[in-house]
């Protein structure tokens, strides 16, 4: 990974620390958002100083986009490890599933993605383009399973792929907020089955 | 509305006060999310100084709770106009959609909500209670209608009220903040309404 001189073990020790500001980062914004999360609580949570989480990351904005980035590199590695060799429609919507299922098992995660999403709609956030695009990719991998799936004559009657993509999208962020208030009542992944149920004709 | 002794003068100018402080904070907040957005802004955004803020309103906490309260008194009046002597069903998914359209007239309050409920998903925000809270009243409001329309035998097959009472609330939460990113693309009351219409057999 590295042709610099740096001896095998102080490269894995480099690549400790930044895994651990990346972790004690996710934390600190999922539960301050990004404006407010501030590189001191981040530098503490590690035992370090901010100077020392400047020098492997450079800037706030630079940790927000690494962040971001690590999870959205496990998320699309997951998707296509399950989706390999399998044509769009219903086993991209499986997968789906299963990646919002690996989600709830870390809340802090939802949260950050959760206030992140809401802070970043300002216009001159950082993550605003990060956010704005992970919409549209979203949005538009949901409707090519569907417009797949529509070819397969596989849709329910009524259903249209563009206004199906954007509410299955939009009912995801909406139930993890719901989830975040009711962590004990709200059935996230099982509502999410219901309603994609609810669009398709072959079993989920 | 006051039984003090301030001159009736007196008493236009302080409401007048409280409802410029009101919207600069509503402003503010929408930007700035509430733990970030700062008393000094808003009282710059009014012109007075902080004391002012403080003498009209107590505390920060005090502010954003005048804010939320009135906004969701305007809308239970509008609400309640627009369903007065309706019997709970198709009336009142109707003033629903209403109520949304209404708000995109205002689109600096759906971003103080969109910011306000994602940040306060955090235990100990001041807005915990209050929104966990209103998704249940909000939730609860939808599971009504959407019961007396299955008395009434005008629900779609196969649509089970809680669910989709949970999902209309999400699905419109999604598409604000959807729309909030790409506000010339995203047509929430019309993606809204089609949502609805798949779950009733009766013209929206």
């Amino acid at each position: 990974m590295t042709s610099g001189t740096a001896a095998r073990g102080s490269y894995a020790k480099t690549a400790g620390r930044r895994s651990e500001i990346l972790e004690a980062a996710a934390v600190v914004f999922a539960e301050h958002g990004y404006e407010n999360g501030s590189l001191r609580a981040i530098a503490a949570k590690v035992g370090i100083s901010q100077a020392g989480v400047l020098f492997h990351f450079g800037s706030k904005i630079d940790l927000l986009e690494a962040v971001l980035d690590l999870r959205d590199q496990r998320s699309r590695e997951r998707f296509t490890r399950r989706t390999e060799g399998q044509p769009a429609g219903i086993a991209h919507l499986r997968a789906f599933v299963d990646l919002v299922r690996d989600n709830v098992e870390e809340p802090g995660m939802i949260q950050l993605y959760s206030v992140l999403a809401a802070e970043a709609t300002a216009a001159g956030h950082p993550a605003h383009a990060y956010f704005a695009g992970r919409y549209d990719w979203l949005i538009e991998q949901a409707h090519v399973s569907l417009l797949a799936l529509r070819d397969q004559d596989l849709l329910r009657p009524g259903v249209e792929p563009g206004h199906a993509a954007r509410t299955l999208v939009a009912v995801l962020d909406g139930l993890q907020l719901q989830w975040l208030y009711h962590p004990d009542r709200v059935d996230t992944v099982g509502d999410l089955r219901t309603s994609i149920q609810q669009l398709v004709s072959v079993p989920l």
